[in-house]
């Protein structure tokens, strides 16, 4: 059966992420140009919606995705800005997943989350495409380069070793005793807000654990009663944190943990970051009443 | 070889509809965890933008996808505005697909054009996520159930059996002998209009034959001269029921039955919706001069 | 290995372009009928946001997929304001790809650059669905016959042949020692304004060599200092052109040679459609001081 031969011939799985959107051909031509060096490969797109240019946005999505993704998936994210500049195109092998794009922070926010292998600069001319477009290195670099790993070319074949990646700083997390500080890093498409406080989990007696979410080898840090918590967001407080949306009535304003971990603000059949004029950046507190 | 053997063994087709959208990476996790569980599957992306939260769109749109998919495809139908509450999320097994979503009534249109044989409620934890978050079943339970089915496990063993099923009310729909009276049931990309007016076919000597679209056992009810129709939408009233959107000038409006057999209403080379302020919802009604 | 076999089993690849949109199920339709009838195929979305019924929008964005596709692709295209009029639903075969969908013109811009070798007319009702609608061609005619296709069946069994195309005006494009005159053929999900003056490519001296797009058998017909260029625009003048987005400040515009070989013109972290007011059709000027 071929779902027995599967386990021994698992075809490779390249999931893509970039802030092209699917009005132009560009994705579609991504997809060409891998399918043309590796037909056996499955795509995976995570999502194009990226805002333009909105680095820190695509890395957080992007590590919001890699629990989920088969063993051994190659990703190849594409937000950059400073396409055709000095930025590196680059290659990262870790534990989890292989990671092809460029090294502007994009792919730091996964990697923290990662032990790092291998990580090479895309230089080799065999596995690019023969012309390179000062524009859209989406196809002529990582597309290539993500296609000819999926063939199960090494890392070293394509390219010299890179010693140092860029990083980005994290998103504003601040503990103390009363007050959990964070901001807004992800609006949803159906207005739910996600924030950089967590990765919250439901421990023993009800209580709320706070693991630092960019920190993955960190202990827990806080141990919070729900009952005591509210959320502060652009002058409106949320004192109900509750498990699903339903647990408010419709239209009304609950905090929940998401489910990526993080605390949320959303509205029950409702779109919370348009009724609170919220947007990515602004600032959010949990406040614990003792 | 891989392309000899797959007329032996067909790759499973999973079929995804969901209101998730493509700006977040919610469907892209999805087809993570599937691919994860069941490597040849074959996915189908029907549509990610029913309107939030709007389960009778959601209906509909899986009821007119029906007729196209691969025999024993496996749909999976995110619509679910009562994530994490006490609605059941079950698989139902048909002559002509298996179904795997929230028992909210969104499968329901669909399940009355099918012979139900088998329902489960999704409760085997060994068939889902090892964590279930409260908000996202769509990762934690739906994708994970569609992947094993796909691979083979019986239904059975996926939960106990569900005895009755969530059904919504079908749209409106009332036939006499001078008029037919519906409601729009869905706006399309181009702006055209389908009503609940249907299924309208085509018979002998050029006459519209009116068989009820929700009630497909049913007989013809109703016979009709396209001459004497017109349709009432929003004060306007259209008289020329034609055969393709060329049948009138640029600009013009029409009526015609669509590709699902609805009567629809459509301006050539313009956005009937947008032009005469239509809205889901609003009533329609099918005028036959006597 | 897998990768080996696949050189000697390849699984044939359907690529797909529309003014479908992606809130309807449409484009998921036509993808179960053609994976009912190919289970093997590999299905590659261009993009299925070309303006609705904006036949000449489509040519363009088709072309310039046409290098980055597997050989032997089938392009299904669909923008079809003619759907169920006189025009015919056609497939061509060439040396470089196989093409299906209505004979308007869509697929002009994208044959001139290819070898025709056989135009039939999908007429057999052996490979169409069964009942053919007046309104989706997508599903009952191209998709089916698309993925026969697929399946070998040789294109003189799909119908009659055809002698004669319909073919598209070029994009506006003239040449005089002191300017090139040409229009905005496409602006992108980023803003960026590409034109009709191209093809250009860095020749010997870091002079800009042109080669008419639209006729590629075309000799190149004009060599240009790039210090000497200046772009007319909308009432704005962009004297600079570069290499990269990042060749110039933040918000500042620039003209430079897109991954097609057109010249465009952008803002570095902008949107240059919105800034300048741009529109497709809008003309250009590229002036050269001598």
């Amino acid at each position: 059966m071929l779902v027995m031969q599967t386990k021994h011939h698992t075809l490779p799985i390249i999931a893509l992420l970039t802030d092209f959107g699917l009005t132009d051909s560009y994705v579609g031509v991504m997809k060409g140009v891998m399918l043309s060096i590796c037909p056996t490969a499955q795509l995976i797109d995570l999502t194009h919606a990226i805002e333009p240019q909105n680095v820190r946005q695509g890395a957080y999505v992007l590590l919001n995705t890699l629990g989920y993704m088969p063993p051994q998936t190659i990703y190849v994210a594409v937000v950059d800005p400073g396409v055709g500049s000095s930025r590196h195109p680059i290659a990262v092998k870790t534990n989890r997943a292989i990671f092809v794009g460029p090294d502007n922070g994009l792919l730091s926010y996964a990697l923290k989350h990662c032990e790092i292998q291998e990580m090479v600069v895309l230089q080799n001319k065999h596995y690019l495409l023969s012309t390179i477009s000062s524009t859209f290195h989406g196809r002529d670099i990582f597309s290539p380069a993500a296609a000819y790993i999926a063939n199960g070319v090494p890392l070293d074949q394509l390219g010299p070793s890179l010693s140092k990646l860029e990083w980005l700083p994290p998103p504003r997390f601040e503990v103390t005793p009363q007050a959990v500080y964070g901001e807004v890093l992800d609006i949803d498409h159906f207005g739910n807000i996600a924030t950089s406080i967590g990765r919250l989990t439901w421990g023993n007696n009800d209580m709320l654990v706070l693991v630092p979410f960019f920190d993955p080898q960190s202990e827990p840090i806080l141990s919070i009663e729900p009952e005591r918590c509210a959320v502060q967001i652009n002058n409106h407080v949320i004192d109900i944190l509750g498990l699903t949306f339903a647990a408010v009535s419709r239209g009304s304003l609950i905090a929940l943990i998401n489910s990526a971990g993080q605390l949320e603000v959303a509205i029950n059949h409702g779109n919370a970051a348009r009724e609170l004029g919220v947007q990515v950046g602004d600032p959010v507190i949990l406040s614990i009443n003792s």
